[in-house]
């Protein structure tokens, strides 16, 4: 019964699209002594949770708390609670998470229009703009950092785009929250998603959320109920934030405990540092990468600093270099996705992972395999 | 910023509704190494959760699975993958879960009949019998372990009458699963969810489920989507026992491990021994309160091991009482809900909670505070 596979893991060092490498005061927080979910001990944590996330994402939102599931449920969360039967959605579509909440949308209900744009490119604010000319939309919704091709979209230009008008302007930062600036306020965004797998170095298993007070009127005013009882804020709230701290599902306590260990360990390095590191490093990873002859898929204006796509070189077998990466080096890097599967290798630099050590020993790697 | 709300925390003794006492092992397992939710050695441990869920639930249904929650996501993914709109459903109702349960599926656009019985009491088969001559259901359910009352359930007698009959049967099992038998094979269950933090003593996070080979054919047989992305079963059985293990969400992995080492404890001790030891101390629980002159709410017959319903004596603060237990001796005990709030103090024995220290520990405290 005890055959066991865990004394056998290593610390890999993961350098995929997530999870990232946790650090030790986080695995430290996760075997904490389990405590009830309303203990006043815990609903102390679970406010300075609240604070800290307010802190990094920059906002002033109240409804700002992680959702029990991960960075899906997140976007699950965010569409489910907004959309009604036939709503009117717009959806910006340059990767799999673009395509992700397509279909979460439609599933819903709404009616989805999308603008579409090359995967490996941003999105177009003038393409966009012609859009929201055509036709009213009550969600206009982005993904800041796409995760399937390592392309930042112009997530603050889209929000001054919105400002005045009546849309809601949801937006998925799961990969970009921790390793890059996140202006919920700033750039007008009334509902976010993230996740704790990525530059938040958590293991995955939460999705922190924030809605804008206009966010909180269009649920509000709601004709129906939202169709998904596990993830309905309404009732959700009455636990974060309620003065009953009303019960509504019991809390994955030890999982907010490695939450709140990650957030504290970002803003005690400074968001700004951490967000240059990210940035320092993704650069020296290049310097590296092209200097061995290599490419990167993205132009240099529109690269996410903590996902980074590689071009395969003609002739490489892709998956059995992955394979030999993690079994003679413990190094883990992610495959491509949907159109780009076989084309390019992802090399996440999130969080923890982030350091210059880190990027030497897959440089050194890639060198003995390639 | 590194404010420490850890170092203070005990290991409190957790006699409540949920979460219980955590042993050693599952906090080692939590904090092992994060390694990718796609690497051969994470997927070989979920081989094994599979079997050891399997093992527990005594079922060969293959899509045997943990869903990516906490135990009201495993009722959402019951529901949510089965009803399409307008489909009749049958919810036994004597508690708050059987309430949510009407709740869940009403959000889903099911047709909902409800059976009520008092809460306290349980589900009366012949009750049930009547109401399956006047109509056909899709789906009949019931609570097994109603956590907010104390009461079991018949389950098996449930399933013996449902037996040849075209309904799916589905059964919450969050509170008994790992306290006493859950026979899914035997009982004829087609759709059936737990939760990590009640008698597997794992912190909360997650939700086994199963399905039979009945409840797929009706997820196969679907006209519409399943309304929810994030817990499309057709897309996690690919990542779960798929030949490619196709990415759907990134797994929570380090909640994974905390579960496969719970799985490991409770099958190393062997489960009938498992629920003798829940039985008995229950027993000696019973015995010791009753000596005290405290009675419980519950009749004999259909109290349940794992959940003790005990009635506050007239002119005692019920709450005073718990928060003080928890302050001065470290011991948490539930309250009531809906409409037992305020009449008695629910009592957990739950997984490694229930031990005869544990209870004499209770039983100490309340003869100081009584």
């Amino acid at each position: 019964m005890s055959s066991d596979h865990f004394s056998s893991l290593s610390q890999t060092l993961l350098m995929g699209p997530g999870p990232s490498c946790v650090p030790e005061q986080v695995y430290t927080a996760l075997s904490r002594p389990t405590i009830g979910h309303l203990d006043p001990r815990f609903i102390a944590i679970m406010d300075e949770i609240k604070e800290r996330l307010q802190t990094l994402m920059q906002t002033d939102n109240r409804l700002t708390i992680p959702v029990s599931g991960t960075g899906s449920a997140g976007m699950e969360t965010c569409f489910v609670n907004l959309i009604e039967k036939d709503d009117p959605v717009l959806i910006c579509k340059n990767g799999v998470f673009g395509m992700r909440m397509e279909d979460v949308a439609t599933r819903l209900g709404a009616a989805v229009d999308v603008v579409e744009f090359d995967w490996g490119t941003p999105v177009e604010v003038d393409a966009l703009r012609s859009k929201l000319a055509e036709k009213a939309y009550k969600i206009v919704a982005v993904v800041h950092a796409e995760t399937s091709t390592g392309v930042m979209n112009p997530v603050a230009e889209i929000g001054a785009l919105l400002k005045g008008c009546d849309s809601l302007y949801l937006v998925d930062c799961v990969t970009s929250l921790g390793g890059m600036e996140v202006n919920v306020d700033e750039w007008n965004i009334d509902a976010i998603y993230s996740g704790t797998q990525k530059c938040l170095s958590c293991p995955p298993g939460l999705a922190p959320i924030s809605f804008s007070a206009k966010a909180i009127e269009a649920l509000q005013a709601r004709q129906s109920k939202v169709p998904n009882w596990y993830l309905d804020l309404n009732m959700i709230v009455n636990y974060w934030q309620g003065q009953q701290r009303a019960y509504h599902h019991t809390a994955p306590i030890n999982m907010l405990y490695g939450l709140y260990a990650a957030l504290g360990v970002i803003l005690e390095e400074g968001m700004d540092q951490v967000f240059d590191r990210h940035r320092r490093v993704h650069e020296y990873l290049v310097a590296g990468l092209e200097e061995m002859g290599l490419s990167m898929a993205v132009a240099a204006e529109s690269r996410l600093p903590m996902l980074n796509a590689v071009a395969v070189p003609e002739g490489v077998d892709e998956a059995e270099l992955r394979r030999r990466l993690l079994q003679e080096h413990d190094i883990e890097i992610g495959a491509g996705l949907g159109v780009l599967a076989g084309k390019i290798w992802r090399v996440g630099l999130m969080g923890h992972t982030a350091r210059q050590e880190n990027v030497d020993r897959l440089l050194q790697g890639l060198k003995i395999l390639l």
